[in-house]
This record gives C-alpha cells, structure tokens and sequence, in this order.
C-alpha cells in the first residue's frame, strides 16, 4: 500500500499509560517500534518502547525532536493541547487526524456533529450561566447530568441534578468551566462497539460489548451484548458512519445506549478504548493492532471473534488478588496502587456457542 | 506462593533473539520487567525490554551486573557457555536449571537420560574416530545421520550417511567434535509437545502440534497433530515423565516421530519453542506467559486449546510478503534479512470442529 510504514519503522504515540503499553506491543508484533512521549516519569509503556521521551506539552523542543524521530504519531488520549498538536503536526503526520480530536475534545462540538449525521443523542444544552443551566433544566427536565465540555473522563467532572434546588451548587462546582447538561436517557444497556477503519477507507468492526460501570468507572464487558439481531446491525452501521464521515484512520471506541426507541450515542472516544479489551483474547486480531495497522498505513486485519469473552478492569486493590484470578491477565506495570486507579484486567473466554 | 515474583519485579533473560522478545512480551503482560543479556547489538528483543546488557558471555563484570540487577534468570537458548552460567548462578537463580541443560546440550547425555527414564530414542552410537564411525554404521545401518554432540540447531552440524563410502567424508566434516551416529527413523510423522511445569510441580501440555520442515528448518505447526488417542496421550505422559524427572521449572519442547511401533523422542529443548508459536492465538495462556509465570513462581495458566491452528514460519525473503499474508502476524524486527533466517511467523485460526 502505498506510504505504509516499512517494518522497522517508528510510531510516535503521545501519551505512555496502559493504552500505550498495549499498541507499543501490538507494534512489535508487527516489527514496527514505537518511541513514546510522556510528560510523567517511568510510564506503564515505557518498558515495552523502543525510546521513551519525558517531557510537558509544553516543551517545544522535546516535541519537535519527538516528532523528528518517529514516522508516524498516534495518541492514546483525546485531550491533547492544541498548541503541542499544531508543534508536532508541522513535522509528522497525525492519525486519528485533528478533525475527530477536535470533534470528541468538545462535548457540544461532538453532539452537534452526531446530530448532523442524523445520530441520536441525549437532549443536551449548552451551559455558559446559571441562567443557562436553569432554563436548560426547564426544557431538558431532571434528572439530568452536568458536565464539562472538556477534559471529562471516567465520570470526573460530572454532576447529576436531580431537583431543581441543586442547580446552583453544581454550577458553583465546575469552577466556570464551560459545561453542557444532558438529559438523562432511560436505557436498558450501554453497549459499545470498538470500529476500525483503514487507510484505503475499509472498515472492521468487532462485535458489540455491553458494558456495566461502578462508581463511574467501567467494570465489565461482555461480549455478545445482548442486543436484538436489528440493533447489533444498527450499532455497527452508526459507527460506520461516525468513521467515514470523519474519513477517519485508527480505532474508535463508541458508547452507546440501548433504549426502547433505538440507539442513543453516549460518546466517542477517538482511540482503543477500555471497552476493547476483550478481543485481546477472544479475536485474531485485536484492537491495539487493529489501531497501529491502520494508522501505519497496512491493511486492517482480521477482527473476528472466535470465543465469548468477558473483560473484568481490575480497579485499585482488585488487583492484589492478580495471584488467585483465573483467565487471561493484563497487568500495567503501575507501581503504586491507589483508589480508582486502572491496574489490569482480565479477560476470560468461553466457546462461541 | 512462596517466593513468588511480585508484579514489578525483572526477569533476566539470556539471549535477545526471537523468542527473548516474545518471553519480555509475556512477561510485561504480567507487569514483569526484563533485562536481556546479548552478545550482539540491537537485538530483536530489546525494543520490548525494560533493559539491555550488550555483552559477552565471557565478560565476567558484565554477567554479574546483570544477574545482581534482576530477581531471577532464563533462558532463550540451550547452548549458554558453562563459566558463564557458574557466574551468574552464584548470584541468582536460573529456571530451568542447570541439570536441564547439561541434559540437553549434549545429545548423548540426552539420549541415555532419555533412556534411562524407559523412553524409546533413535538407535545411537558414540562417535569419537573414524573407527567409532565404522563400527557404528555397521551395527546401526544406513540410511543414518551423524550429528555433533553440541551445538546444532535448525539442521546445521549434521551429515546424512547413505552409503559407507561417505563415513570419511563426513567424519573429516566434524573437524574433530565430538559426534553421535543416529540410526535414521521410519517416521509417519513429526509432532511435539509443548509442556510446562510449575514450582509446585503441576504440569500443564498443549495439545501436540506436527511439524513438516524445509531445508532442515521448521516450515510449519498444526494443531491438532493427527494422532490417535493413544498416541495422544502417550505423547503427552512421555513429556510429563521427562519434566518430571528433571524437577523442571519453565516450558520445554519435545519433539517426537510417530512410528508403526510407537513414539520415539528425537530432541527436548528445555525453552520455549518455535513449534509452540501457534499457542499466542489459538490458546488462552500462551508457551511464553506459560514460561515466564512458571520460572516467576506463579501458578500456570490455563493452556486449552481454543482453535486449531496452522503456524507457519517467515524464513528469509518469506518476510516481504508481510502485507498480502492473512492472519496473526508476528514479525522479530530483525533488519537484515537473510537467507534460511527466521523473521517472522503467522499463525492461522480456525474453529476447533
């Protein structure tokens, strides 16, 4: 394929956490490198990197040199500064490219956008005042959830309103950053589908996973989602869409909600997604390697899945029992255990029928 | 379990070639780090290694730094120079031990500990002279084929006897190395046995794979072999008899001929090995994470068989087609390419019935 990366080759990938430990192993699979940029010192992905750079979004020089060293960047995490974006962009190329960061950076640009595709989401509004929030909550109703535009994940910066009284306070909280309220959507299961689309515009999708949080973190994914035959067509042809209309190269993780009336999108994340896991184990080809295939410019591979799988996030002191688990473990090499902080996982198949 | 190594902890690894690059991916999976210690610059597993020793193995100062900086030590390769395991074993220990290695290094010591134990083996015959090599082709007959004692691997140091005539020819060859005469085998088929033994003595065998070769070197692994049941399992109690006999501690590989008369052991290769490539897709624990949590003292994982599998090897120009093959590609990172050079493999899939 024309402009593939030669194996030997370097992907840059902006962020050193698990997700980064997880594609810079995936690339050596492919005898592909990977040279990993990371403003915290000693990252999960550093000791499966070719090279490790640690310095801020902010070091013009530490990212121009980066950028100068590797053929290609990826990212693990969508909230990369837009000023360390256009430094690094000068020099190399970036895939997932700058239209679906800005696109899932910004929860009222994302929602538009899906809108736009004919995609529904929650009743949302955007929230600059009080005033904006009150008269939001008149039309939208309670309950419903306050969040920051930005920077938003793993249910921080969020606040759920559920009478009228509480409006000012949860305003106060987000400290005057800009926000949006989401009405709250009544559904049966949150399923996300993990699509991959390839340079030459093929697309992969794996099967859907449904989801299940506790304390706003993910929990579980299980695959198959229990969906109807229609609704597990309609998830994969929603995400489909979403990457062809932002002629999109790499994975993407989509949430979405299952309700009585059809899919609701809950959010995209441009990137693997923690929802994604489970085809470490249970397909040929998984996520991780599905993402640096495409962003190599190579042929997408095969995404089926051969097993059942369910993805179990091992979430602080979850992962002291790592001894005792049965299954298919991912540690990331964390040093400290803390409260809420991503450990591992475990992957656990079972036969396909 | 006992003196179990904590998520966090570095494994040493002797070798950096292929199958030290797999075994420090098992490893970080498990939030391992690895050191490698490698003669040659650049090797295949240092870009997924937490460190790199580029060193002799007659640098006495380097191996003691080595083995003084990580908390236990294996192996990719059998044939690790004495002094220096003397070195290293005075500091840290090695899994598998010491016993196994002197047992597979040398083929005559490996065929009378073979023996010993009530397993069938080729006819053989020590070769020290010409004399020894007359004597010998007399009583075991032609076809036969002598091997050095030490140090051959992928078909390098043999020579096959068709005729008496050739004795001298293939005596002079040896250049003066010690030799065995191995009466040729009338072989069904090849198959092995990817076995692993825990600390606590479990035993954990993947189901036996055949193994057709090319050019001396293995072309491809299927799984399953096509055995009967019995021979199933007799190949599978032959390899628990042999790592139970040695306490054996890791992962080891035993290749065996189906003959009319039953089973006989052509070589064990106490590492993991390149006929148990097909287990990274068609297992739920791979022979690398096998290897590494069995010399980590962790418990073994679960080594059923979820697919079958056909592994077939990418040997020297094999690699170029890298991006029109279909399946699970695993790729070594080796810049050269070079004739009858292992670069890569990929395993292929299918569903079990």
């Amino acid at each position: 394929m024309t402009n593939a990366l030669q194996p030997g080759a370097t992907i840059g990938i902006l962020g050193g956490g698990q997700l980064g430990r997880m594609l810079s192993m995936a690339a050596a699979r492919l005898g592909l490198k990977t040279h990993i940029f990371e403003p915290a010192a000693n990252p999960p992905a550093g000791d499966v990197a070719h090279r490790v750079t640690t310095a801020g979004y902010d070091d013009i020089d530490a990212l121009k040199a980066f950028a100068n060293s590797v053929d290609i960047i990826t990212y693990e995490f969508e909230n990369i500064p837009t000023e360390a974006l256009d430094v690094i962009e000068s020099v190399r190329p970036i895939h997932p490219t700058r239209n679906a960061l800005a696109v899932s950076q910004d929860r009222i640009t994302e929602k538009a956008f899906l809108t736009d595709l004919g995609i529904t989401v929650a009743p949302y509004a955007q929230i600059d005042s009080l005033s904006d929030l009150t008269a939001a909550l008149e039309t939208i109703g309670t309950p419903a959830i306050l969040k920051t535009r930005r920077f938003g994940y793993d249910g921080k910066g969020q606040a759920r309103i559920t009478d009228f009284t509480q409006a000012e306070d949860a305003f106060d909280a987000l400290k005057g950053a800009p926000a949006v309220l989401e009405g709250f959507v009544n559904f049966t299961r949150e399923v996300s589908v993990i699509a991959a689309r390839g340079i030459d515009g093929a697309v992969v999708c794996y099967d859907p996973g449904e989801n299940v949080h506790k304390d706003g973190i993910l929990d579980t994914t299980t695959v198959p989602a229990a969906l109807a035959a229609g609704q597990h067509m309609d998830a994969i042809l929603l995400a489909g869409k979403i990457l062809n209309a932002l002629d999109y190269v790499g994975v993407m993780g989509v949430e979405l909600f299952v309700t009585d009336t059809g899919l609701i999108v809950n959010e995209i994340a441009p990137r693997v997604h923690n929802s994604g896991h489970w085809t470490q184990n249970a397909c040929v080809i998984d996520q991780f390697e599905q993402h640096i295939r495409a962003v190599a410019g190579w042929q997408l591979g095969d995404g089926q899945r051969h097993s059942n799988a369910v993805m179990t996030n091992l979430i602080g002191d979850d992962v002291l029992d790592y001894a005792n688990l049965e299954g298919a473990l991912h540690l990331y090499g964390k040093a400290d255990v803390k409260i809420g902080r991503k450990m591992g996982h475990i992957n656990r198949i079972s036969p396909k029928e």
